[in-house]
């Protein structure tokens, strides 16, 4: 008999597209006996069906499985929202292989299945959390499962910023901004300015720099136990992005506190997952030789 | 006798600490026989002193040389709206070496007057010319001596730029924005964002992405006489930011079209000026082994 | 009537599986009428034949033009031999698209018959010629269409280099070596050491240093007028490589001297030939919006 | 009483300049009524002397200390050689601030007797161990604490390697070759190469391609629990570098084995010891903003 005996079903947010794919999966689940919740949002989304309907915070008490269908941005969502709850996520794809969805959109119910079933490989992500203080008082707090970005919005010059670590300075930095991020988003948004990928086993958290003005400054990999702190020298102002899904306006002399999380949220894998087969595919390695 | 008989100066914006050095070298210029146009900007900043005062237009029409005391922003500002007039520009750093103030503050009257004599080299630079496209409209346009970049500003994510060269598509991009730069504007923003240094002796346009989503996705850089068209797709919206002094705000679907201006301005560089000594400087790099 | 009455056909070295297509572009040549000459080395991989056979020497007197069955491997030697003589070339491939061979393999005859009656565009491609020098005398000399690379060869260690330009120091380099190369080779070796992308009609000089030690060095683009001298600093030794094909052993204190050729090759591209779309194919840059 | 009682000196390889310092030391260190070795080729290099001499085991087996004279590449050799034996490490540089060598000569014997007196941090650095298999035969193994590189040595061409982690492909590299390097490598050759800076503290293993002829292989960090392979594919040879200063030939087919030991060496650092404050210094970092 399975483990998972209550399914949350979350779907990628006002998208009509993934409606069909969740009502089947939800009349899947229940011909097999199990209880199912779908997420508010998505049910709002749904033509019809009389579905049991649940917010995160339902779903993170009583769900023991959530399948969420969409991309890589509807699991980021799914993440940061359950993140303090412990139940696993598995991410179905809607048509393009994403780095977190591994389960094909076409193969659904049978993958689905097969992990109800108990066909899957677990693993440990964890996240940021990060705070912005002003005048010694917190004004916003927020998570983050790839990336904490502080960068210039909507102006033509570089900020600058003071990056500490653990207390102690790295360096200042002029550039459009810096992006703090997790193994798992060391495939998102930092590699395209020139991160480091590092592996999910990698207890280790990349500091990226976006354009700096010094041509010296590099990427740097410091251990998941430590503290990050931006600072935002005098007269300079920032948005802080939280895997490009929240956001938050940071002023002159706002403090940046960027932390993992004391609990990581757990991805399930159907059999055969190869995270280094993920990486060939999306980055387009070369599996055999070329000649 | 020399061949400048009236010399603008212009000093850096609403700089006080400008001022001295303005007054000074003014009076150094009156003494020696010439007339001097103080731009008006500046002699608003000055104290007092009873300088003819010209804007833009009259220094163009009337200077033989204008002397331009900040740095490489006053120099980028005067280039542009001096561009059309032709007059030649001599820059004077007000504290550190500039890409394009090559006088020191501390021997300005020296280095000026040495000018004054015959004592130079005179180089062409290349400027841009912008204009934006909307609905078959030119809504606007601005030169650059520097860079034209078109980015995302305030938002999260990336955006979607068509690029084409002399009415050929090179590619679509998905990034936070292009940097369309001169050889003069190789050394400047686009560095930051790995693009190619390029002499200024060398006739090209270089096109460099910032933070493109695509690993694959190089700067390149183009003949000097080609047109360089960026559309935005459909739901992208960016600014446009001329020498990061000035900005338009661009639409989904507008277009940006770039390419050199017909004339150059000309730089007046004292003897002894060498670009390699300047970059050498600029970007630490050795001269000497080191062991 | 054609302005090509003799044509050279040059194949892969030692190739036995471009000799059928040497063949049979032969005989499809002399019933159009035409003169054919097969490179010497191509003839001897034929198993038949009675064509006339003809050193490059002879090909660069006689022929109108020369046909280049292989790859860009094929081509750069070609271009290398034939350098002096100003035989336009047509590259086809044998496979793969090249960068310089247009034709298809399947569509060989076609693709020949049609340039032959006209059908074709014509590009000029720049070569480098670099010059060994040690104790005052020329100790080497050869030429290159992609590019001249001065590396450390088999050692663990660095090498040290003095870079000049036009007989003034930019700076002396601690790294695993530095490419010269033209347009042309920017897409080649160039591009794996982060060189920047020319188009071939930017009259530019690229030079990459490999892996430098400082991490501010970056590639230059200099004037196609300029002369690089590269010397290697005491006690450092290097390989000298000439389009990766030609190889010359240099010692500490040996200068490397590198020009543009007076003349430039010709290269013949069919109808509809493009370079973005080559560029685009050979990087897999998307000319449409991926969602 | 201090907690080193034996001290062994060991001297930059055969280094005249470094022969003072090590007669000094030794001389303090006796005053002190300490043993000192002097290990065994350093004290070859000595002119006078009647220290008690020791090859490395006999320092693994009984010194309490090794006391480094030199830079980073004489602490890279002495870190191989006295791996098994776990006896700290305390490293003084002879003009430059190395990355490992804190002391600074000129204060060398305060700065020793400092840290005989108990005044020190001591910190972990993992190292590599590398077999080299030919045809189900290990035919070479050695131990870096850098990196181990397998490089194309003094061929034009790149080679082709297929690396596997744990048993499992990763890509098909086709490149001049691939660095695998520490934490403590990261700063180094690997730097360099365009590899990311790993702080000692992150228990990863950098693999860094040099000049991969595809445009999307980036750098990756893998646990420090993982096993890397490294083949050459048929008719590439290779030499594989340890620390660049041991080297062996592979040839086509052989399989280079790499993973970390199970042994950590430690380095000793004096109080103030900042890994950041040496990376700032080394890298040219900027600790306040310049405007």
């Amino acid at each position: 008999m399975s483990a998972f005996a209550t399914i949350a079903i979350i779907g990628k947010y006002q998208s009509p597209e993934v409606a069909e794919s969740v009502v089947s999966l939800a009349d899947f689940l229940r011909q097999r006996g199990l209880s199912v919740l779908v997420e508010e949002e998505t049910a709002g989304a749904l033509a019809s069906g009389d579905f049991e309907v649940a917010n995160y915070d339902e779903i993170g008490t009583r769900a023991d499985l959530a399948v969420v269908l969409g991309g890589d941005g509807t699991m980021l969502n799914s993440a940061r929202r359950l993140a303090q709850f412990g139940v696993p996520l598995l991410g179905v794809n809607q048509g393009r292989l994403g780095f977190m969805t591994d389960i094909a959109r076409g193969t659904m119910l049978e993958g689905v299945a097969s992990v109800l079933d108990g066909n899957y490989t677990s693993e440990q992500r964890f996240m940021l959390n990060a705070e912005v203080w002003r005048d010694g008082v917190k004004v916003f707090e927020a998570k983050a499962l790839n990336d904490v970005v502080t960068n210039k919005g909507d102006v033509g010059r570089m900020i600058e910023l003071e990056v500490k670590v653990d207390g102690e300075l790295i360096h200042v930095l002029r550039a459009d901004g810096l992006i703090v991020c997790t193994p798992t988003g060391s495939t998102a948004y930092a590699l395209s300015a020139n991160g480091p990928i590092l592996h999910p086993s990698v207890a280790g958290i990349a500091i990226v720099p976006l354009c700096p003005h010094a041509l010296t400054h590099r990427p740097i990999t410091i251990s998941d136990q430590s503290l990050v702190e931006i600072s935002l020298l005098p007269s300079y102002e920032a948005g802080v992005h939280f895997d490009g899904q929240q956001r938050f306006d940071a002023r002159a002399g706002d403090t940046v506190r960027v932390a993992r999380t004391a609990h990581s949220i757990t991805l399930l894998h159907p059999p055969g997952y190869s995270y280094f087969a993920m990486l060939r595919e999306k980055l387009s390695w070369s599996a055999f030789p070329r000649h």
